[in-house]
């Protein structure tokens, strides 16, 4: 069995050098801060991690799953344990707002410690990350009763806080709602809340004091369509006035889920109201639920893609260290292996998953790296033009960061399993749950067929200038910003080779973004039919320009005289991506382009 | 839920069309059975397998999988009626020789009989499959006092049996075997096994009344490498002269593993000897081992792509029927589906999710079927280059079917679950175990690597014509075929676009074998390096090229006024697979050509 470490080497350099952690820094909001604090933090995390949260991962998968009876959920002893040291080490409150007892750090550094408890258990992780969705929605959208009613406690972990969104009939298509909220008879401004809601992560669990949760119901006369749907805080139980816990509200879990994975987590399904009706506050204004759920939406779209890095970056580190231990066979074309066996690091196949393995998870991270640095820019820059220009890179990349990390990650953590070989496929070595955990990342906070379209629709085609009409001006703009690029180091005397495979990776980006923009209007139809393999085409391409950068980084490093091995092993790791990857830019914008017909070709009853 | 309906016009088709059935029925070995026959076993076996088979699938999985107790491995009573009627209904022993009670098919038809089986269910199927296995290996290796006393009890079921290879520290690497034989001192003839084997499937259970294990195991003074293993039969319980059940043997299952998937299925650890030696008698001749479980192992691998194949298809249907239920928000440029809700079939996604599955699992199964007909006319032919002929292509072919079927029914099965949506997390719904039973089938009877190893390697690059020293002939004469195929489609007035993309995509395949042609002796980490890759090349070209053929005849038969709904079908999923699987040939083919050289560009300590 492997133990947790956190990749800090590529951490760091991915903060220093491609999002700008320097500029962030110089920002006021983080003028307590300096770098040598940042280190310091993240070597913590990594310890916690690595210590605590890695070892009861498979507790919770395989051990001692979280139990339900009778609408009380029971969680194992162990995850008890380190939820209680994550709180009282101030983890949970590190992202949160320093109003209400936060550590006000910028996302980047959130992001890179996100990415280590993620690493380490998703299935512990998804609790603190629901909480701080639920805190956000708070705080940007709630009254100032609410937020100190609830937020301090919420930040420090001692309540936990939920997402209710989807019910049986209602799960991509939220319009589908029915979950109902009436005026309390009482006049006292709460309201009556009914219905059921499901696939509710840690809906119910003994780690917290109180679970907040927050649920999309509707009012009655309102809208049937989306803007009928408000937000409402729905406490398990009722908060005094003086903080202290009241009376138990009126909503129980009725089943928790068995599922594939994050099987260490309570996938709850919620009943509210079956008896006099749940006391819920509104959140904002009516109506405007679907909006509030939104902004932590896209929140929780950009960390649900760290969750794919995270565990693919796990399933690396578990795969190679058993390719490290295992022997097996002498290596092909090395006559001294069958004298002094060695292990199977060494059998070129195994090289080849272990590079794919390796130079995917440094490419999706450097993606998602790149636009949390963009939402600091995005929210502190002084200047208005770069706050605006790095608003509109995170609002691109965020269906890039979710789908293409998740949809990736399926792959790589079968990698993992394909490393072991047969072993792989015995529970005990921990290798399968990876894959199994990786396998929700595509579909929850919306499938990766709705984030490829919000990029190939509403970030791409329907992105229009009201002024000049002009669509997909943030795409283009950044796919320029890459062809600029890539012209720039094809003719490096190093990297060329990396240079024109980037060349010719971003011509078919900007071919098939132009196509998109052409097409969506009068086919709607047919670019919906290349929207997913749209988005791989831009993960591909945006993955590869920040490994390319990069690589010039490093070679420029090295250049300089600094023999660090991690740039060296930059530099092989793009290149293999170059080869692997950017080779394909090619093939899928033809899938897209002249494949989307095809796609059509087939309807009821042929199927 | 769905339940299976064996797609048996596609059966048909391939059968008919693509692998001449008819020509297999008119050679002597098959002079009892006709075409109305055939057609009568695929439709009872349909009925078996959709009402017998499919339905205890998740009994095996969730609610009832084999329990170890004391060595003693019990199965559900589900498992166990189905087995008994499985049996009595002849269904075990269809494959077998009639001479020891089979029936003698030809191996196409037993191909689609068994492909309806382990799409029913991998885990209760491999139990027959298994045992076929050594009784294949009894028949071609044994001496006749063995085959008498144990082939009849086999081929019927009533006794099943195992392969037993792996040992701990011999999984891919049979050369680390060290379970031992030695004459046994009675001077009888027989021998003392003494030795662990792990991950025997089926190694224990309750359904059969005897066991007969194959187990490679080493004599005393032998060879250290492969030329030093030898195989034995080792009964569970000993076989009396008049065929009753003896002594129980000096062999126990010692543990059952935890498994991802295939948990219908035991997969045991066996501790043979542990006491006074395991009573077993050799299997030919001393040393030759390994050459006798590879006959079996040659058949058993393309029966494991039949698995990837059949648990493909058993998804697909999975996730059609839920896309034909499931109605969620209104379908993007159809104005209608507002007011008249459609199901997420019509969802451009989820079309193009159905036809990746449909379109790839027709792929894999032209290209399996093809082969399986090919074998009937290697072993059956008059002409004796028809035979050759035949057996080369069965012999480049296997890796094909293994690894290419085995690796494309992961992604399959993944595509099954993101159809479901949330739904297809959850253990209940059964799109989950397609996957974790995928899993296991791109690892066992060599995992993806050795197939392409031996693709790219024994069975082309190594293939040498001893009198011309040409290399690579079986594959240059294959992918010839394909190219002047392809050529004459290319100038076809309706398919003439497929045409074009498989002559591209045959170009791909044959520029790539001549390099692998010349890289392989000079550079043979280079190579292998590019194994697994040219391996999804050679399924990509060879799969396409199947489906064009398909395509034509489907052509054929429209144009000559069939009005057959299957024949529009094929040429749309044809025209699907040209435009999103051949246009990748190139990009395949550069990854392994240009990129060898960078899969190997990392070495430790820089991973």
């Amino acid at each position: 069995m492997s133990t947790y470490a956190a990749p800090l080497n590529d951490m760091r350099f991915l903060m220093n050098e491609i999002a700008d952690l320097k500029e962030i820094l110089g920002f006021p909001a983080f003028s307590e801060l300096d770098a040598d604090t940042i280190d310091a933090i993240l070597e913590e995390a990594a310890k916690f991690a690595a210590e605590q949260i890695d070892p009861i991962n498979i507790i919770g998968d395989r051990q001692n799953s979280p139990k339900w009876d009778n609408g009380v959920v029971t969680v194992s002893p162990e995850y008890k344990k380190v939820y209680k040291l994550f709180c009282e080490n101030g983890w949970h409150s590190m992202p949160g707002n320093p109003e209400f007892g936060g550590q006000g750090l910028p996302n980047l550094v959130n992001f890179a410690v996100n990415e280590m408890w993620r690493s380490a258990s998703i299935a512990f992780a998804l609790c603190p990350m629901l909480t701080m969705g639920a805190v956000h929605a708070i705080e940007h959208h709630a009254s100032d009763e609410i937020k100190q009613k609830y937020l301090p406690k919420m930040v420090d972990g001692t309540w936990g806080g939920t997402m209710n969104l989807t019910e049986p009939q209602a799960g991509s298509d939220l319009t589908a709602i029915r979950t109902k909220a009436k005026p309390n008879p009482k006049g006292d401004g709460t309201y009556l809340i009914s219905g059921t809601k499901i696939f509710i992560t840690w809906g119910e669990h003994d780690m917290a004091e109180n679970l907040i949760h927050l649920v999309l119901a509707r009012l009655p006369n309102s809208d049937p369509g989306l803007k009928g749907i408000s937000l409402f805080v729905v406490p398990k139980f009722l908060v005094n006035d003086d903080g202290s816990l009241g009376a138990r509200n009126d909503l129980i879990c009725s089943a928790i889920e068995h599922k594939l994975g994050i099987k260490g987590s309570a996938t709850a399904v919620m009943s509210y109201g079956d008896h006099e009706g749940a006391i819920g506050w509104l959140v904002g204004k009516e109506g405007s639920g679907i909006a509030y759920m939104f902004t932590m939406m896209n929140h929780a779209r950009i960390h649900v893609g760290l969750e794919g890095i995270a565990v693919a970056e796990r399933a690396y580190q578990h795969a190679l260290t058993y390719a490290r231990e295992r022997i097996q066979g002498p290596i092909i074309g090395d006559e001294d292996s069958k004298k002094n066996p060695k292990p199977i690091l060494f059998h070129p196949d195994v090289r080849r998953l272990l590079m794919d393995m390796k130079s995917r998870v440094e490419a999706l991270r450097a993606v998602g790296y790149f636009t949390a640095g963009n939402m600091d820019i995005a929210q502190n820059a002084s200047d208005p033009a770069a706050r605006k220009k790095a608003q509109s890179y995170v609002e691109l990349l965020t269906p890039v960061v979710k789908g293409w990390s998740t949809e990736s990650s399926i792959d790589i953590t079968s990698e993992g399993i394909q490393v072991h070989g047969g072993t792989g496929f015995i529970e005990e070595t921990g290798a399968a749950q990876y894959m199994r955990d990786s396998r929700i990342t595509a579909i929850y906070e919306g499938t990766t067929a709705i984030q490829a379209n919000d990029y190939i629709g509403r970030k791409t085609a329907r992105e229009v200038n009201k002024e000049t009409g002009e669509a997909g001006i943030t795409a283009r703009t950044l796919y320029k910003e890459i062809a600029v690029f890539a012209d720039a180091l094809a003719k490096d005397a190093k990297l060329g080779d990396i240079g024109k495979n980037l060349q010719e990776a971003a011509r078919a980006l900007i071919e098939t973004t132009e196509w998109a923009i052409k097409t969506y209007g009068p086919q709607p139809q047919v670019a919906s039919a290349g929207s997913v393999p749209y988005l791989k085409l831009g993960g591909i391409v945006i993955g590869g320009w920040l490994l390319a950068k990069s690589a010039q980084i490093a070679q420029k490093k090295i250049d300089a005289g600094d023999s660090n091995p991690y740039y060296k092993g930059k530099i092989a790791t793009t290149r293999y991506y170059a080869r692997h990857w950017l080779v394909q830019a090619d093939a899928v914008a033809r899938e897209i382009i002249e494949g989307g017909e095809s796609v059509l070709g087939l309807d009821e009853p042929l199927f």
